[in-house]
C-alpha cells in the first residue's frame, strides 16, 4: 500500500521530469532566442514542484513504511534510491535552493558574453559567490550522506564513487599519459584530408544511416542540431543532437555516434520501471561509458571504419570510390589523430583525460578551500603548461572560461567523463571476451550481439545494481586503468 | 495579500500551461510516432496538477478575499475570471474528469484509423459514450453557471456568447448564403493556374517573408510544419505551423497568413499580465476573428495581393515576371475561388459558414437529446444535401467523420469559427473607418497602422473586457451579419 503510493508519487515526479527534459531539449534545439526568460520561469516552477514532491515529509514516511513491507528486488532498490533522494532533498534548506538557483542563472548568463569577450573580471565575483553557495550545499549534503563534501556533490552525478576511488586512477593517468602523447605524436602517420565542402544534408543522411545500422530506434527518437551535441529527451523519446561543419564530416559523424551510445543506453533501460528512479540510468559516468564505448571503442576503431567506409563514400560523395583518402586505413588515421590543444571538447581520446584531471584538481581545491576563485587563471595556466605544454596566460576564453560547468554550478561533474572512458575500456574488453568474434561482427555491420550483451548486463538493469558493483559484475574487476591504457597503447603507440 | 497569493498561484498554473503548450506543439511537430503514450501520460499529469490548483478550495477562498480588497481594474477582472474558472473547475466531480479524459482518448484514438477506413461502426459506440459523458459535464457546468447546457460548453471556448446570440446570426447566414454561392459560382472568372511543382524551401521562404513584412516577431516565435496548421506555443514563444503542397503555393501561404493573424494577437497580448487569466486572449471566436481578419479581410484581398505579387514572384520563381498567371488580378481570382465541397477545412470563405452551421445544428441537437449518435450519418447526409447539394450517403470519411472535434469531446467549439468570421468583418470595417487610407497602406506593405490600432483596441486588452463588450466598444455595434454579408457580396458577387 505505501509502496504503491510511493510509486505513484514518483510517477508524478517522472512526468514533471518528462516535461522538463523536453522543454530543455526544445530550449537547446528549437526555442526562439527571445523566449528564454519565460522558459526559465516555467522550468523553475516545474523543477520546484518536483523538488517539493521529492523532499516532502510524506515521501520519507512512505519510503520508510515501504521499506518495511514485502518487496521484490527491484522494488527494494527503488525504495533505497528514493530514500536517498529524499534524504538529500530535505537536507537542503529552501532558501539555499533558491539562492543557488539564482546564483547559477546569474553566473551562467554573465559567462556567455564574457567568454566571447575574454573577460574574466566580468564573471570572477559571480563565480566566487556561486562557489561559496556550492560549498554550503556540499556541506549540507555531506552531513546527511556522512561523507566528504566533494564526494557529496559527485553523488549527484555518479553515485557510488568517491575521491578515494578517483585519485589513484587519475594519478596514474596523469603520470602515464604525457609520455604516451609524445610517443603517439612521434609515431602517427599524417592522414590525407578529404576536401569539402560536405553539404549538411549529406552529413545528416550519413549520421542517420549509421544510427539506423547500429540500432537507434527512430520510432522513439530523433536526431537534430544544437550548438553542443547532447543526448536528451525523455524515457521513451530519446533525442540526440550533433552539429555540422561543412569542412569536416567526421566531426558530425563522431558526435552523432557518441550520442548514439548514450541513446542506446537510454532506449535499453527497463521499460517496466520507466518513471521510477530504479529504472533510470546508473549514473553519468556509466552513461558516458556507453557513449565512449560506442564512439571510442567501436566507431573510431578499424573494424567499424572498414564497415562504414562504403556507407560514408556513398552518402557523402554519392558513390563508392577508390581514392585513398576515403579508404578505411585513412579514415582510421583521421579518426585517431592526436593533437595537443587548449579545448577539452575538441580533444582526442589520448589528451582528453589530461583536460579532465586538470579540472578535477582545481575543483577539488576550490571546494576544499585550497584554491580561491581569483587564483583560477594562474592555476589553470600552470597546470596546462605542465600537462600539455600549452600556456594559457591571459587567454581565458580558451583556458579557464572555456567550459560552462563551473559557471553553471556543476562541480563534481568533470571526473565522470574520464571515469566513463576508463569503464568503457573495461566493459568493452569484457564484451570482446564474452562475445565470439565481435570484431568480425562489427566489420560486417552486425551490432546485435554487442547490444544484446549490453542490454542484458548494463542497459536493462537501470539503477538496480549500483554502478560500481555493476562494473565488477560485468568485468570481474573493480575500477582500474589497465584496460584503458592497454587500449590506448594498442591504438596509438603500437 | 490574498490578491498576491492568488496571483502567485495562477503564475504556477500558467507555468504548467507553458509546459503543456510546448509539449503539445512538440507532439504535433516534432515528437517521434512511438512516443505518444509516454507523452500522453506526462501531459495528463501536468493537466491534472493545473486542474487541482484551479479547483482547490483555497483558490475560491483567496479569490473571495481578494475580491473584497482594493483592486485596480485589471486585478478586479483577473479575480472575476479566476472566480469563474474556479467555480467551473470545482463543479465537475473528479471521477467525471477522469472518465471524460479516458473516453476522449479512447474515442479519438479509435477515430484516427476508422476515418481512413470509412468505418463509422468502429467509432459510433465510443462516440455515444463520450456524448453521454459530455452531456453530464455540460449539465454540471450549466448548474453552476445557471445557463443552458450547450451554452455552458460554449463558455469554455468563447465566454459571453450563447445560443440566443448565435441562432439569429446562423439562421440569417443559412438563408442568405446558398443564393450567394450560386451567384458567385455563376459570376466568377476562372483563374489561370501557375504550374508547379513549387519546392517546399521556396514556399517556406515566402511564408516567412510575408510574416516578417506583417510584423511577426521571429525573435519570440517560429514557423514549422504540421499535418494541420495551427498557432500554438506559449505566451512569449508563439509557434505557428503550415503545411506544404508542392503543386499549390497559395495553400501554404494562406495557411501561414491565417496563423499569423492568430500569432499577432498572441504576440500583442499585454506583457504586464502574462501568466494571469486576465492576460489571456478573450476567447476562441475573438481569436478566430484575428486570424480571419488577417487571412480573409486583408490577405485574400486586392490591396494585399498587389503588394505581395512581386514578393511571391521573386521568392517562388526567383525573379519578377510579367506572365499573367502571376499578376495580382489572377492571384486574387485564385485566392477567392468558390467551390462547393465536402470538406470544411478546404472550404472557401463563402461556403465555410454552411459547414459550420450544419455542425452547430447537429451538435446542439446531440446535446439536447433530439439527435442520437446513431442517427448522425443520416442527419449529416440530409443537411449537406440541403445546404450544399452534396449527398454524403455512406461516405463517412468525407462526411460526419471528417473532423476530430466531436471524437475528441469538443462540443461547442464549431460556432466559434463563424462567429470569428462575422466579428472579423465587423472589426475590419471599424479599422477601415478609423485608419485613414488603410487600403493604400496595405497596398504598400505598411501594416503598422492596422496593428497599432488592433493592439490598442483588441490585442493589448487581453481578457480585460469580455469579448462581446469589446466588440461593441470597437465597432459601435453588437454581433451582426451586416459587415460580413457586405464583405461577401462585394468580394464575390459585385
Amino acid at each position: 500500500m505505501s509502496y504503491q503510493a510511493l510509486h505513484a508519487r514518483f510517477k508524478r515526479i517522472a512526468d514533471l521530469d518528462h516535461a522538463l527534459s523536453i522543454l530543455s531539449w526544445d530550449e537547446a534545439v528549437m526555442m526562439p532566442a527571445g523566449s528564454g526568460v519565460v522558459r526559465a520561469e516555467a522550468m523553475a516552477t516545474l523543477a520546484g514542484m518536483a523538488h517539493e514532491l521529492t523532499a516532502a515529509p510524506e515521501t520519507g514516511e512512505l519510503a520508510q513504511a515501504a521499506a518495511e513491507s514485502d518487496l521484490d528486488q527491484w522494488q527494494a532498490a527503488n525504495v533505497a534510491r528514493i530514500t536517498r533522494d529524499w534524504r538529500k532533498a530535505q537536507a537542503i534548506p529552501a532558501d539555499l535552493v533558491v539562492a543557488l538557483s539564482k546564483a547559477r542563472s546569474a553566473c551562467e548568463q554573465a559567462w556567455r558574453p564574457a567568454r566571447g569577450a575574454n573577460d574574466w573580471d566580468a564573471v570572477a565575483d559571480k563565480l566566487a559567490s556561486l562557489v561559496r553557495l556550492t560549498r554550503e550545499h556540499a556541506a549540507a549534503l555531506a552531513e546527511v550522506l556522512d561523507c566528504d563534501p566533494y564526494d557529496a556533490l559527485l553523488d549527484d552525478y555518479q553515485p557510488g564513487f568517491s575521491r578515494a576511488d578517483i585519485d589513484p586512477v587519475f594519478t596514474e593517468l596523469e603520470t602515464v599519459l604525457p609520455d604516451l602523447v609524445d610517443l603517439a605524436l612521434a609515431r602517427q602517420t599524417p592522414a590525407l584530408v578529404p576536401s569539402g565542402p560536405f553539404p549538411v544534408a549529406r552529413q545528416e543522411a550519413l549520421a542517420k544511416a549509421l544510427m539506423a545500422e547500429i540500432g537507434f530506434d527512430f520510432d522513439c527518437g530523433r536526431l537534430d542540431v544544437s550548438h553542443h551535441p547532447f543526448c536528451g529527451g525523455a524515457q521513451g523519446d530519446t533525442r540526440i543532437t550533433t552539429r555540422y561543419n561543412q569542412d569536416d564530416f567526421l566531426e558530425s559523424m563522431c558526435a552523432a555516434l557518441h550520442e548514439t551510445g548514450h541513446a542506446m543506453y537510454q532506449q535499453g533501460l527497463p521499460v517496466a520501471w520507466r518513471g521510477q528512479p530504479v529504472g533510470d540510468a546508473g549514473g553519468m559516468a556509466l552513461h558516458e561509458s556507453q557513449s565512449l564505448l560506442m564512439e571510442m571503442q567501436v566507431c573510431r576503431g578499424a573494424p567499424f571504419l572498414e564497415f562504414a567506409a562504403a556507407i560514408i563514400q556513398r552518402t557523402i560523395l554519392g558513390a563508392e570510390t577508390s581514392s585513398p583518402e576515403w579508404q578505411p586505413a585513412n579514415l582510421l588515421r583521421l579518426a585517431t589523430k592526436v593533437e595537443r590543444g587548449f579545448i577539452r571538447v575538441d580533444a582526442d581520446e589520448l589528451t582528453y583525460p589530461l583536460h579532465v584531471i586538470l579540472r578535477y584538481r582545481l575543483e577539488t581545491a576550490l571546494l576544499d578551500g585550497g584554491l580561491r576563485v581569483a587564483d583560477i587563471p594562474d592555476a589553470w595556466n600552470e597546470a596546462m603548461t605542465a600537462s600539455l605544454g600549452l600556456a594559457t596566460g591571459g587567454n581565458f576564453r580558451d583556458g579557464c572560461m572555456q567550459d560552462v560547468h563551473w559557471f553553471a554550478g556543476l562541480i563534481g561533474y568533470f571526473p565522470t567523463y574520464t571515469l566513463g572512458a576508463v569503464m568503457a575500456a573495461q566493459i568493452f574488453r569484457a564484451a570482446r571476451e564474452a562475445i565470439p568474434d565481435l570484431d568480425n561482427a562489427i566489420r560486417q555491420g552486425r551490432f546485435g550481439s554487442l547490444f544484446d550483451w549490453l542490454r542484458e548486463h548494463v542497459h536493462g538493469r537501470g539503477s538496480l545494481t549500483p554502478a560500481r558493483q555493476l562494473l565488477v559484475a560485468v568485468t570481474g574487476t573493480d575500477l582500474g586503468t589497465d584496460a584503458f591504457l592497454d587500449h590506448l597503447r594498442t591504438r596509438y603507440t603500437a
